[in-house]
């Protein structure tokens, strides 16, 4: 069995989406890229959580060719595959609908950085990506690009993050990015808390956003010293 | 004992309603009709989740006979069999007071097409019924019918869905509707999840409804795409 | 030990507290009399759920005397010992700070009869006492007593329910009273559950309450048929 | 290995944040300090919470120095440090981003006595610590021990808590202290739990704070009574 590491990896990280609450049923997948095969190991399509098996996730290479597994891909496999295609430094892409955060996605209401742990985690606004349609079929996968790639991000956050880690599909959802699907799963669990508290401090008064200065800080000391390393 | 494996299923997407936190107490329903016999197995009334079985289900035939069973059906039995009674393409019957979608309810508030995800499964607004009485016994049923068989669906919708699947009763809750007990519980996750979603962007703005063009390609992609079939 | 069942029960009572998100950490309590002795079993004070036992519930007599027992009972305790005294039907008390139904309690806010399930359980509208004081000391159980007694409530509840079932004091929280404990926890889960649709209707738009004529026919036939008897 | 049960103490504490729904990932964090040797026991820096043991927490000095432990300190350790050094009578402190309680943050909005459980708890507003910097590095400490130390506090407040129990960090987050990390953690929850009450009401209608004389009376009584001492 091919890739078995990140088989595991990918597996278990998609069980953190019902975990942590951020799907219901079978919506919602992780993905993650193994950089020599370029091989994608996905989420099987519409299957339930509690069946899943690191056996059960597929294998897709680039152009979407089934390569190990009994089961369908994911049915947004295509748009995870768009991104890999185009960026070889995204390892892991995680795809929710959990409800704050797309709430802001639905508004097509970018989340600025209001918090401090917003700024330690993205040190930038959560941007909104345009609406995109199933058809054609790469047009998620594009409109993600689109907003992935943007270059006008503040300095501070280019000199860790090469690309936009996470991006609210206008009237759709929550896409994620890492390096890893582990990184990219963080992600999806901060931006939902994050969306969540902004959601409540919204709905009673107007907070005020953060000063770039800070948010500098904030991010700088987060990715520099934060973690074990 | 009768009809075992649907005992089973409807005992099981019984279970599911507390494990997806659309029932507190021994609130909500699921029934599931036999095709051949035209028996419906049923929850007894006002038995606890925790205390339910599949022994426990009743059965009962569609004029409300109890043919198997040493418990009382749910007092909703009449509801269910009104609708089984006048749609033999419906299988499975799920009712909930699931807060968000019952919000709905209660304002009369029809929840327009504004996520892909509803796009995805329901291809169409979920409609309001009208307020129906416990008296005469058969209003609640044929409130339901009434929308149900409604007629001025959208053609992609009416290809794959002979009936609306999901209604929202005025002052009430939620009844979802599908060929069998599963796909009628999945409705019923979907649809709060969903409730949930636009209560949350409704309460912070003006989210805008997708346009037809854009539903009927994402519920052509998900009816004739997703799963493993 | 005395009273074997009872606390049996108030144990069990307490426990479903925290299982229903009605509490955090020691807040919350339920007792029960018993009919025969008019002995109280209530929980222990500031005892966590997770450490509690039948064995730790506290036996008061009407008078607040310790009767067994090796713990302090409940801070609240005369507040439940005032409402036994006066009402020898009440057979089970709970209290908690459960948000939604705090909300309204906060707001000095009563809850029409806007939702069918509300019409089922309660026939009414959930009334507000009056802000008590914690000294006097019988001020709250008086506050109580003074909804818990009121006259003017419908006829088709009169006939099933001598007293008003739920109080939502003043800027405090939920007090739910039963002919057991079973029953009084009941009302404190439903009313929570109804008090969180009313709230999410509320704050999206004008809910309309049912009319009497209906809720007259709800609640009747909830009394009269629902459960196993 | 040193400390053994105020290690346990902090891992369970830990352990809480979760099980009480405060933290997301790794978010939030517990320490506690040693009155003898003057040794903070602290979680380590981004470890889940499912990997955390007591052998994993971190000792250090009140210099920041680690005495013991293989990992980094929480990436907060100086502002607990701050806390300690200037407050000897803090023994536990507790970190979180609980949504609630941080949306009022966030506002920069502090919490009126509205509800009796706010006034049993804490018998004052929940203030608000100004805007603090990650750098200079003791600017979060700092920021703290300015609400902390605080003169203007309601004398009934006083005569039982020589410190203000909560602050709410603007754009921020949620700071609790008490005498030992137990006394801490339970503040963080009843913060979170006082605050989501408060926002339900806040965003259906006005509440009225209770009058102080109110607030000492049902202090007092929580302080004096309460609990199994």
């Amino acid at each position: 069995m091919l890739l078995k590491e990140l088989r595991e990896e990918v597996y278990r990280m998609n069980m953190e989406l019902p975990k942590n609450n951020l799907v219901v049923m079978t919506s919602g997948n992780v993905s993650g890229k193994d950089p020599h095969t370029n091989y994608v190991v996905i989420k099987p399509s519409g299957v339930k959580y509690e069946d899943l098996s690191p056996e059960k996730m597929v294998i897709v290479d680039l152009e979407g060719n089934v390569v190990e597994g009994d089961l369908k891909p994911s049915v947004d496999t295509l748009s995870h595959l768009v991104v890999y295609r185009n960026r070889k430094d995204i390892g892991g892409i995680v795809h929710t609908h959990s409800p704050y955060a797309t709430a802001f996605a639905l508004l097509g209401k970018p989340i600025p950085v209001y918090l401090t742990s917003h700024a330690d985690y993205f040190g930038e606004e959560i941007p909104i990506g345009r609406y995109a349609s199933p058809l054609p079929l790469e047009d998620v996968g594009n409109a993600l690009l689109e907003v992935i790639n943007k270059d006008d991000r503040p300095s501070w956050v280019k000199k860790h993050s090469p690309f936009v880690p996470v991006v609210l599909l206008k009237n759709h959802g929550v896409f994620t990015f890492g390096k890893t699907p582990t990184e990219a799963l963080k992600y999806a669990v901060m931006i939902e808390e994050i969306a969540k508290t902004c959601y409540l401090a919204l709905s009673l008064g107007k907070p005020e956003p953060l000063p770039d200065i800070e948010i500098e800080k904030w991010y700088t000391r987060f990715h520099e010293i934060y973690g074990q390393k």
